[in-house]
Parts: C-alpha cells; sequence; structure tokens
C-alpha cells in the first residue's frame, strides 16, 4: 500500500508532517509514504540516509490556511494537496493524508476525484472526545451547506460505515442534532430527516440528541446539516481554549498556582490523557471517490501517524466500496 | 414598579428564587415583588414578617421542566408562569421573571401576551462569558426554527436596542454567525442575510463571524436562526460540563490534587469569577408584547436578583417601544 502524505499543509509543516511519517515507519506501519512538498527542506528533515519505505515528490506550491482553496487550486497547478490528490487519482497511491486547509483538501477531492456514484453531496466528520471515553463522529462538519433530508440520511449511513470500518463499532448509534429529544422537535429539515432515519431500518436510529449531548457520547454518530455542524464544532473548540487558557493563566498562572500545577501534575496528566483525541481526530472525507484523510490543522508527528493509521485502515477494510455499497443497496 | 416573579420556575424553587426576591429587596431594590405560585411553601420560606414590597400571589400549578410547554399551559389554567404572564397582560405587573422551562415561559408570553406590532417571529437571547470580559448576546437562542433572512435582521434590530438599553452598549456590534468571514460564505439564508445586514444603516454591522469567536467577544451580538443558536449554545455548554467535571476529578479530585486545590484556591476564584455569568446571563424574550425575563435553570439567589434588576432596567428604559420603535421605523 502506498499513502501519499501532504507534506506542507498544517500549522506545523512541514517538520511535524515529516516526523510523523518518519513516526509511522518507526512503529512498524506497513505501508510507504510518499511525501509530497517542497523537496529542500523536507529532504533536510529526513536526513542523509531515507529510511525505506518513505520518498519524495516535489510539489512546488503550498495552499495557505487562509487561502480561498478552490481559487489557488484552479490557479496554480503545483500545490502539495493537488499532487499528492491526483496521485490518488492516477493510482500512483491508495490515499492521501493532510493537516492542511480543510477547505483545499476537500476541494482537491472533488475535483481531482469527484463523488461516489450514488453520493450527491459529500460529508466531513469531525471527530470528538466525549465523557463516555470513547469517540463520536460529529458530522457534517462542514462540506455541504443547505443539506437536505436525503443528504442527511446518505451522511448517517456512511458515517455508520466509517465507525464500523475503522473505529471497529458494530451497529453504531445514530443520533440527529435537534433543539430538543422529541420526535416534533426542530424545523422542517430536521421533522423530515427525522421521519427518513427512522424507517431506514439499515441504521441504528437512536432518536434526536441535543447540543450538549455530543460531548456525553449519547450516540456513536451525531448527524446535521454542513452549517450547523461546522457552527457547532467551531463554538465548543472556542469553549476548550476559554478553559484551556483559564486553567494555565488564572489558575496554574502565578506563584502559588505554579506550585499547585506541580502538585497536581499526575491530575492534569489523566485529564490530559482523556481529552486526547490524537488517535481518531482523523477521518477520511465521505462520499469522494477515493480516501482523502483530513486531520487537524494543529497535528503534530503523533497526530499525523496517527491520520496515516486511519488512511490505512480505511484502504484496508474497502471502505470506499462499502460506502458505495452501503448507500446505493439502501437506496 | 412591579414584577411578577415565578416562584416555582427553575432547578431550585422554590427556595432560591423566594431567596433572589428577598436579596433584592435587601440590596435596595426599588421595586415590589410579587412571588407567584404555591402559597404555603413560599410563605414558609419568607417567614412570619414578610418584608415590606413582597407579596404572594397563589398559583397551585406547576410547568415541570420537562414537560411539553404549551400543551402545560392549556390544560391547566393555574400554573404560576401562567398565572404571572397574565398580570403583566393584565397590567397587574410590570414584568414577569422566571428560571422555569424556558419553553413555557416563551409559551405564556406567545400564548398571552402576544408579539409587538411588525415583528414577525420572537428570539431568546444567550448570553456568554467571552474572554473578553464582556457578555455576548447569542441569540436566536431556540424560540424560532426555519428563521429566514427578515427575521435575521429583526433580530439583529431587537439585539441592539437590548444591547443598548440594558447592558449600556453604545451602537452594539453585530456578527452574522457563519462557516467562515467571507461575505460569500454559508447556505442560501446566510447569503441573503449578510447582505440585508450590510445594507441596515441603522446596524453596526461587523461582518460574518464563525462558532468560535462567540467566546472571543469578537461581537456584542451574535445573530444566527433559532436551530443553529440553541445546537450551539447547548454545545458550548457540553463542552463546559466536560471542563468542570475534569477540573474537579482528574486534576483536583486525588489526595494529592486536593492539596493542589487548596494551594491554587486564589487561582480557581479568579478563574470563576471571571466565567461567573450571574449578573447578565437573564435576557427578556425579544420581540413579545410585554417584559417577561428568562434565565437559566440552574438560577441560584443571586442569579434571580440579577434576573429581577434586568427585568426593572428594561421596564424603566422602556426597552419595549424602543423594539417597536426601531423596527418599525427601519422597516
Amino acid at each position: 500500500m502506498k499513502i501519499a502524505v501532504d507534506a506542507m499543509g498544517g500549522d506545523h509543516a512541514p517538520d511535524e508532517i515529516v516526523r510523523g511519517a518518519l513516526l509511522y515507519r518507526e512503529k512498524g506501519g506497513p505501508s510507504d509514504l510518499v511525501l509530497v512538498g517542497r523537496e529542500d527542506p523536507i529532504r533536510k528533515l529526513l536526513g542523509a540516509e531515507i529510511p525505506p519505505g518513505i520518498t519524495v515528490r516535489a510539489a512546488k506550491d503550498v495552499v495557505g490556511m487562509d487561502e480561498h482553496p478552490a481559487t489557488a487550486l484552479r490557479r496554480r497547478a503545483d500545490t502539495s494537496i493537488g499532487v499528492a490528490t491526483a496521485m490518488v487519482k492516477h493510482g500512483e497511491a491508495d490515499a492521501v493524508v493532510s493537516a492542511g486547509n480543510t477547505g483545499a483538501t476537500m476541494a482537491a477531492a472533488l475535483l481531482v476525484l469527484g463523488r461516489i456514484r450514488g453520493i450527491d453531496r459529500p460529508a466531513l466528520c469531525g471527530m470528538l472526545p466525549t465523557t463516555k471515553g470513547k469517540p463520536a463522529c460529529l458530522l457534517d462538519a462542514g462540506a455541504t451547506m443547505d443539506a437536505d433530508e436525503h443528504n442527511i440520511l446518505q451522511f448517517a449511513r456512511m458515517a455508520s460505515r466509517f465507525m464500523e470500518k475503522i473505529h471497529g463499532i458494530d451497529r453504531p448509534s445514530v443520533g440527529l442534532i435537534n433543539v430538543g429529544e422529541e420526535p416534533e422537535k426542530g424545523g422542517r429539515m430536521q421533522l423530515a430527516a427525522h421521519a427518513l432515519l427512522e424507517g431506514a431500518e439499515d441504521l441504528n436510529f437512536y432518536g434526536n440528541i441535543e447540543g450538549r449531548d455530543v460531548t456525553r457520547g449519547i450516540t456513536d454518530i451525531c448527524v446535521t446539516d454542513g452549517f450547523t455542524g461546522n457552527v457547532l464544532a467551531k463554538g465548543m473548540e472556542g469553549v476548550v481554549d476559554v478553559f484551556v487558557e483559564g486553567i494555565r493563566r488564572d489558575i496554574f498562572g502565578g506563584p502559588l498556582g505554579k506550585v499547585a500545577g506541580l502538585i497536581a501534575l499526575g491530575g492534569i496528566a489523566k485529564f490530559r490523557s482523556r481529552m486526547d483525541y490524537d488517535p481518531y481526530v482523523s477521518a477520511p472525507l465521505l462520499g469522494v471517490a477515493g480516501i482523502s484523510v483530513v486531520t487537524h490543522g494543529r497535528a503534530r508527528a503523533n497526530m499525523m501517524r496517527r491520520a496515516i493509521e486511519v488512511a490505512e485502515r480505511a484502504v484496508s477494510t474497502r471502505l470506499l466500496d462499502a460506502l458505495g455499497e452501503g448507500v446505493a443497496s439502501a437506496a
């Protein structure tokens, strides 16, 4: 198996991306990796002797984290994400992994790979830690605005296959994000989506869930339209930032706080490890005709290694076929 | 001025509600208060000698926190929120305040008081702490599903008057919640709302903001439809719960953690006070033809006292007139 890694994408690229690739191989990862990006810095990071199973593919350009993705991809043919995605299209790689601009990864996947036949709109998974100690899959986290109830049904089906294949969850439960638990809650779209989900016998539909149920891990999958999902995921991230900053500055910041921090080190580590989503934050874009794994822009080496593992599992479990068949046979 | 207080609404009713009313008066609050609810427990809590400025109005029933609001109100004529809201309708009180079932407060307001002429749909404010140390007004937090761009424009106008009158903010800034900052982001409704907000010269429109910008305090007002607002507010609350639990149990839970907690007491207090939204969490329902202030179900005495103060300010600053005039003259 060969996996193309966008070496230039993410806040800590290329350093942590290259380190992540090396880590993946050191830990015995079986896939060959192709690091795509600017040759000089990548080769410098790899050192004089490049370990076996790692090669470099030159791409001069990068799509910046704040750039308009589609425009950047159309204007510049030689971006790392564009080249890496094209490798999948041309059978030179089995999957692509990127910590870069999510919009660019998505745009590249849609432009270059296209959609899976029978799937109308793509969806982005946001994988979140929950108080139950297992991750929840929030989708769509921003791929499809104005999703209708039929899109939502397809999202739920795709996410079910994804959670089965990649996270080994049998009959993952699906919750429809809504403003209350009762079936009659929500707007027109939610009412229609509730009816469709309830009627889908191939799904393990739980019913409506509320915004706060996502972190409670009430269901394995939390499905909503891409607008709501994106706003919700970013809103929750904003609260995390507030607390992390508050814990760091207010609670453990002053001289006394520093002492308290030393004493509480074990507890802080415990909390951190419970919130650690490195192993599962990465997920393939669902609905595109190829494996394109998106990971967090903040990814460091370990998260990159895990993202490569997700790509590997998606290929080896034949996730793409399952997505196509699952949705087509149900329809 | 006379304010009706729903003594039976909220997780800590009637104890903390009655204590809040007493606190309001003790601190020199000028308004007369009418505690509405079951007479026996209320009178017991008030003690043998009821302080001047406080009276009791009997209402036998309560709408439970998990009851279907409209159904409960229609079936039982003698609920505390129903009676308290009717007092406003009949001029026996200038405002009503409740920590009870928000849906019931809203339903009572709409059924009994109706809407302000010219305002098509009501909106609920969610008042949130921000890292800037000032509150942000998130609306609509769940009153109106399927809001269209015209509703959004009215929400922005109502919230602007509210933030001016109640929180003394001059020309409050308005952000439209979206999936990115660029004007072309979002779904159909957001595109249309952006155009309307940008064209409204009476508003201080900032532009699009993202989910994480709410807690960053980028704008004074964060406007969205009631579905997104509700999911976002509850999602953020869910993350708060995760952190509060994690700080309590993981970090300061064990024997060493307890020692650390004692040493960090000052810092913990600092962080708490920065997150303390007692003073501003309460807000009137915007768009209904009477002052009906909603506060958090978790309200204790101090939050109730502050909620009564918000009601008092809404009446004394003639918020209702401003809402009606502001929206009508702009239209």
